[in-house]
């Protein structure tokens, strides 16, 4: 049965090179794939990711950006995730619920319990069944982020914001089985080796 | 002390004509009144109501819906309401919280108590002084919709959705001393003196 792998971490913890890995690793066995992104991954979603990353004269307030990250992940999970591994087809997430608690949560300091409600009541206990969570310090991963181009609305944000957030997802790794945490301050190839030895140890009955 | 008054109802109610009455009573009193209109009324939340209301390939889902109008609804409380009201300035409202509750909960189907968590986590206990609750026969009111021009995706649904929704107005109507039902089948002058009456009654202090 196919199951839906999620990437999270930090601006510039690399999330978009291990979707690369996993995806290579499960299409190496055969398995049919399909990448998605988030906020985003479907035309309206996209738009919705739009109003949330550009940076607009009018503030975007907290509620509303939970609101429309939200309301983005359910198109993405209603009209593409959850039709497209009920066709057996595996799913690699860039980004998925934690991002929310995580950012939304940790960063923002709205209260997690809201932000699960909330969750709750659009979702329902749909959940990733695997996460890779790319442990970095804020420091090094906007570093990265930065060499990479021009930084939105959220990686604009303050040092303290990332480390909040970080706080956030290292609280939600420890308390999930379905979470392996990688250090993703290690070079590219020693990232690589550690993710592929977790799927090995996680997803190594597929064969 | 400024107050938000806010008429609802189905399409073609009237509510916009309401509105204009509202609106020259109470600056006939001398009083700066800012009026608006949901889903939109701000920058950002108009682009919320363009995703809501237009025609889209793919499928709006209807819990994406429901995120979207309280993504918007925020943004318009938040950044122009409560500022409004602050400054002493009334705020006369073409749609609130209501039609949520009665278009995605009694029309959709959503869980009213759903829709009510998600109110209270963005929005607290922010609610309406008055409602006028324009009430009408949903064929005679989506008769008058349509002489006016062309239906968008809300207002293309089947009758049932908008008997469900008039049901779900009722409802709300019976339960809060804060609204005022009009009859809206009424004449448009019957309409107006009705309205005008309620205001006198509710608001006659204000000299």
């Amino acid at each position: 049965m196919s199951q839906f792998i999620v990437i999270e971490g930090l601006e510039g913890a690399g999330k978009s090179t291990v979707q690369g890995h996993v995806v290579a690793w499960l299409e190496a066995r055969g398995l049919s794939v399909m990448r998605t992104r988030e906020p985003g991954g479907t035309p309206l979603a996209e738009k919705m990711r739009g109003l949330v990353k550009e940076v607009h004269e009018e503030p975007l307030t907290m509620e509303a950006e939970l609101l429309l990250m939200y309301a983005a992940r359910v198109q993405l999970v209603k009209n593409r995730i959850q039709p497209a591994l009920a066709a057996d087809t595996w799913v690699v997430g860039d980004r998925h619920d934690w991002s929310s608690l995580a950012y939304q949560g940790g960063g923002r300091g709205i209260d997690i319990a809201l932000i699960r409600q909330i969750k709750q009541a659009v979702l329902g206990d749909f959940a990733p069944d695997l996460i890779l969570y790319l442990d970095i310090d804020p420091a090094q991963g906007l570093e990265r982020a930065r060499i990479r181009g021009e930084l939105d609305r959220i990686e604009q944000e303050q040092l303290g914001f990332f480390e909040r957030t970080r706080a956030g997802y290292l609280q939600l790794a420890q308390n999930d089985p379905h979470c392996e945490v990688i250090d993703a301050s290690q070079s590219e190839a020693e990232v690589k080796a550690a993710v592929l030895a977790c799927l090995e140890r996680r997803l190594c009955t597929l064969g």
